[in-house]
């Protein structure tokens, strides 16, 4: 592709959106990668901040990086180079930010964009292929698909995804012993709030190990399912008479019969989207007023997306295997994909890599199907059980140094 | 002391108040330390619930166990026998209740218990040792030593607070790089509300790698210290200002300056003390009203004490320890006793066990000292630094099965 240049093409990779905890295990495979192409790609920068960094030209070299940095990557949560969001408008509708972004591409020989983010940034990474024709500038935009919310269209998994449900379903299911065990004469019932706007993996996954009625968590409100305050609480008082307790999980985005957000928050980011939490709170203080029955509540928030500290080995292989086809699809001149995940078998866990057009992803949500929630008894499907469980198997710990920090790094 | 009944005494466990991640070792360890000692106690039993469950004759013979189960019982997070918060009364206040009490130890031939609490509970162990001379019963109690908050009197950690103070700090600590990593176009503040209703010990956790000014968390609000708005505000205005943004951990007992808790729940729990929760949400809505920054805020509330898939190596190591003491206390007729650890060089760390009457335990709170505080800059001093740091240090995970389940169990 860019034989003729005779000066080898340099790759800028960018960090967008919300983290996960193993985005930067997708960064430092991207980097490795590149390193196995010399005769196709020169160096690989990274945007501090992301696309934000790139247009006030503040870039980082991968090759200057040190082994023991290279090692902090893999090991850290959070986006080792930042991340923004930040929506770009069309081409038409910005042109002087185009004119921008590619006199810093020129600037630095950059004519691969590897763009790691969700449905938004895919659609970012989309606007800037345009680049190609209108600026008559070779660039080849590959996104590469990261997001705790499991929501990106086309892919069967969402790297992220997976480890964040296995925090999920680990802390809910502790903090469900923990109740169980003192519940005769203290707390009855324990309620998780759970990221994940409008799509309900994570809080679906809370349940990937239910087996019996008994088991928890008991209730399972999915933002699927609009929240019923008279089935809602009938079921908690069926639990705690039956089984002394009851343990429920809850999205950050469940609604009301009106279709309205449960949530008192009113605030909102940069894309429009409402930024919720509160919803716990709100169901904790319903369940004691009503049913009179002590409650806990907890939120994770950002601990559920960074906690580095138990990673799903799943979660990370796939994360670096996008990372790795990345590299390759931009090399073969795929332009405007995304490396997918396609399952090929569950048991044991098989899948393949396929380019997927960024047309098909950007702006597109994959919500939890019908078959994968059982709305009757508020829980989750065998099949959607089925579907989770290979994602969060496996153990994979990061390093600590002997006072019990664990190594982490960031270059912002 | 018992050799002239000829049938060899029985004991019992019993397990009291809040859960800690590693209380279940103290268990497992008491279990098989009984079982060194043939010549000396015949059975150990559990009580289901606590004392309740031994009110109600509900005990478990713990010789029964399975191998598995013994496995699982270490493994396990909450209170695998199940706790009680239920506070008895005086022998004079209440003599029916101590009646059935001797009734049931004199059907199982119960001489020696294992209470294994807090301060609470060993005001309860206190009490309970009344039964020998009131009734001319002999019976040895021994208080094990059990809690996150790290308040018990006499002994120089508790059991319990290790775990706990770790996942505090590697969950800030990961919270802390994932807002840095995106501090540029979104959330600048992040908050976390840890627990300890009086002492700061684990809100001070949360700050035990901080060397430089710009490390996490930048604020600390202890309980000790009062609520100031006007320097609080300035100081999380001063950090986004400075590295882009501010992270901060609070205590749940955080309060103003009249002295009254932040926190606006009013529910109380069976001891009394006001169940809090919520000061996160306060002070989050006080930074986005007062200062205009994106604020996310986290309450992980008992995944704090229940979070056994990350332990700390010393805090399994001397609640195990304390364990193996108490039995050994018992059969060297030590009564009324707590076995405390007893520091004797920080670096590396050493300890030895040493037993400690219950009257200079029971009701005492041990808070945070005045010179592990810094005040001025809202954070720990280095003395305070190097106190928790051993208690940190070394990783310990539970057993996982193949589809990334805890291997946890529970006999409630």
């Amino acid at each position: 592709m860019f034989k003729q240049n005779k000066i080898l093409p340099n790759a800028l990779y960018i960090q967008s959106g919300g983290m996960t905890s193993v985005i930067n295990n997708t960064a430092y495979t991207i980097i490795q990668t590149v390193k196995k192409y010399p005769e196709k790609i020169n160096k690989l920068y990274a945007g501090i901040y992301g696309i934000v960094g790139v247009l006030e030209d503040n870039l980082i070299d991968t090759s200057t990086l040190t082994e023991q940095e290279l090692e902090g990557i893999k090991n850290s949560p959070g986006g080792v180079f930042g991340t923004s969001r930040y929506k770009i408008k069309s081409l038409n509708d910005d042109l002087p930010l185009y004119k921008k972004l590619v006199n810093i591409l020129k600037k630095y020989n950059i004519h691969y964009i590897f763009y790691n983010g969700g449905n938004d940034s895919a659609d970012t990474a989309l606007k800037l292929s345009k680049i190609s024709s209108t600026f008559n500038y070779k660039l080849c935009c590959i996104a590469v698909p990261k997001t705790i919310d499991n929501d990106i269209a086309c892919t069967d998994v969402s790297p992220g995804f997976g480890s964040s449900a296995k925090y999920i379903a680990t802390s809910l299911y502790e903090a469900s012993i923990d109740l169980k065990s003192m519940c005769k004469t203290s707390t009855k019932v324990f309620i998780m709030e759970i990221m994940g706007r409008h799509a309900g993996w994570l809080t679906a996954a809370s349940a990937v190990w239910k087996e019996k009625d008994s088991d928890p968590p008991h209730i399972c409100l999915l933002p699927e399912i609009l929240f019923n305050q008279k089935k809602f609480l009938k079921m908690v008082s069926k639990y705690v008479n039956k089984y002394g307790y009851c343990s429920i999980a809850v999205s950050e985005g469940l609604k009301n019969e009106n279709n309205i957000f449960l949530s008192n928050k009113k605030m909102s980011d940069s894309f429009g989207h409402v930024q919720l939490g509160g919803v716990a709170l709100i169901l904790s203080e319903m369940v004691q007023n009503e049913l009179g029955y002590k409650c806990h509540y907890s939120i994770p928030d950002y601990l559920q997306r960074a906690g580095k500290h138990l990673c799903s080995k799943l979660d990370i292989e796939i994360a670096n295997a996008v990372g790795k086809a990345a590299v390759e699809f931009a090399i073969q001149d795929k332009n405007n994909v995304m490396p997918c995940i396609k399952t090929i078998q569950n048991k044991p866990y098989k899948y393949q890599i396929e380019p997927i057009s960024l047309n098909q992803i950007a702006n597109v949500e994959r919500k939890l199907p019908n078959d994968f929630i059982d709305e009757e008894n508020l829980t989750i499907t065998t099949k959607c059980k089925e579907y989770i469980t290979p994602f969060i198997s496996g153990e994979i710990y990061p390093k600590y140094d002997k006072n019990g920090k664990p190594f982490y790094i960031s270059f912002t």
